[in-house]
């Protein structure tokens, strides 16, 4: 190895179907596949602090490092620590699949709230896999990736290519062909625009692994709802070919509200969405009625904050009815986005020549 | 006719196996069966400002009533609305079957909010019935009477009767056996207590019929609670048989969660739970695991309003749990009752001699 420092750079992409339960807990093979748009690094602010919704990580394999270090946020993590662990048992795997035993350095920053339910393990293990990927020469397809990135973090392996993403759900138990796959470049449908709403910055009370286990254990609607994603995904994708907005809204917000009705169902019940998430919820059925046609529709990820997916020319009318809602501390919006990228040495997080995270 | 006036006193239930969706929206059959604790009369204040969980009704008929009149909580009713009519028809299908044609004055006081969620309607619906069965001497027996006021209002059909009730969804097209049953009388289990906390005494925004009928049509996971109902019930009895009050509890709160859930699921989605409801729901699960069993459980109607069934011995517990949570406006609480009785003719509601409301 030659200490490369590579630096990369990859954005959370929001569920419009959604991804809860998994049939393999070790290998993280979910219940259902699931669609998802990747975002776009740049946001636009429409009220209050905007967010960067992206995650930059620099990662260095070296012979003189005498264990692996990840750093998060400034915060180096506890690699004894068991979630920590499985979180990073994809770098693990590359390295072997490289065939050397170097230690690694990984440094990356968060430009928004962890844990707030805006997806930032995501971006996080994409960017990861993506830059160890380079680090290693492994000459990874984005298929390969997502599989790695899978491990981490079941959602992640959806941001590792741009545009559209579906996430298939596989049938293999050793669940080599549960992996994403980009069912539409980020130019397809470029009017399309996330506006997020952050309600609480609060990191959420039920991590998403253990509620998501709960939900498979004991809520009996969750069977109906696994059921009724292949049928949802059929409509969803023909909404998607016909670019017929309308239905396209309609399939999200009824299967973000399926997903948390299992929530609900879960023993003990499992409910991040709060009445500020629920007058959104109102005020966009609302603007749809007014409109005699969806030219909205929010989806809610495993925490409070609304994301409402619109058209361009939309959008300011969005915002106007989110300005009006009491408690959205935030409002910003962004785009489809084209997938994790590579930086410049300038980007980097860690020290030239140093081995230790920059400042 | 001897122009008799019948006063008659009822109260709520609240349902511990849920009552949501129809099978025949016409002569109000349900999709399941559901079971209830009849309420008892008297409250006793915990914090706040009690309210009695009781309606009144006088009724007369007489020759000399040009057309019926109902007044409910000092208004006089507009008998040409069509909700109203539906709502009465009970008295026309009596009076039919007591071959009269006299038209009648029906005056009723609740002494609590209608549209809360507490139920008023049964209350309401099991004293009016109660009340015409004895004006017309029908000879009724219970389970006529829960026919009759099933017919106003689906869940009154319970409230004719105390103890814990069934009502037994029925299988004929005709809904002959779509009766209430008595499981056991009120003095089976006479430490059952309803721990009832008003967080907003606002009326609801979807009106129950027309939220069920919306679920019924939209919701998938409906579907699947209706199926899973039956063996919630046989668990649910079984947990009645053997008094076990821990497994008693998880029932009612799963079921509770199911039918939120299932409205969650409605399109577009129907929420009754608020904040509030969420922290008592987090608040109780607290409260079971500190004790290392259930010692009390929740259950939400359609409403944000949380009613704890607990035993005698734990309503101090919970009462000091449910003090520490902020925009509960009042606790009460109350026992298990005995239905439907009349009272004397001092507690009339209508002028003696008059055919007119009293005050």
């Amino acid at each position: 190895m030659h200490e490369k420092v590579i630096t990369a750079e990859g954005t959370p992409n929001i569920a419009l179907i959604k991804y809860w339960g998994k049939r393999d807990s070790g290998l993280i093979l979910p219940m259902n596949s699931s669609i998802s748009l990747t975002l776009g690094k740049e946001s636009k602010m429409i009220a209050g602090k905007t967010f960067e919704l992206r995650t930059k990580t620099s990662v260095v394999f070296s012979k003189y490092l005498k264990e692996d270090a990840i750093y998060v946020n400034g915060k180096r993590l506890d690699l004894k620590d068991t979630d920590t662990i499985e979180r990073f048992r994809a770098i693990d795997m590359m390295r072997e699949r490289a065939g050397i035993r170097e230690r690694a350095l990984v440094v990356s920053e968060n430009s928004f709230p962890t844990a707030s339910g805006l997806a930032s393990s995501a971006s996080g293990m994409a960017a990861l896999v993506y830059a160890v990927a380079y680090a290693l020469d492994l000459g990874l397809t984005r298929s390969d990736m997502s599989r790695y990135a899978r491990i981490g973090s079941g959602s992640a392996c959806r941001s590792v290519m741009g545009g559209i993403v579906m996430w298939n759900k596989g049938t293999r138990e050793d669940g080599v062909d549960s992996v994403a796959e980009q069912l539409y470049p980020e130019t397809y449908w470029p009017e399309l625009r996330d506006v997020v709403s952050i309600t609480s910055p609060k990191a959420k009370k039920v991590p998403s692994r253990a509620g998501m286990a709960r939900t498979v254990a004991t809520s009996s609607l969750y069977k109906q709802r696994v059921k009724d994603v292949d049928g949802r995904i059929d409509a969803f994708l023909d909404s998607l070919r016909r670019k017929d907005f309308h239905e396209f809204a309609r399939i999200i917000m009824e299967d973000s509200n399926s997903m948390h009705a299992t929530m609900l169902d879960t023993y003990p019940p499992i409910m991040y969405m709060n009445d500020i998430s629920r007058e959104v919820i109102y005020a966009v059925h609302e603007l749809n009625k007014k409109n005699g046609e969806n030219v909205c529709g929010y989806t809610f990820d495993a925490g409070p904050n609304p994301q409402i997916i619109t058209l361009r020319e939309q959008v300011e009318e969005v915002a106007e009815t989110l300005k009006n809602i009491r408690g959205i501390k935030s409002i910003f919006y962004t785009g489809v986005g084209g997938g994790p990228r590579l930086l410049d040495m300038k980007d980097s997080l860690i020290e030239e020549g140093s081995l230790l995270p920059k400042g």
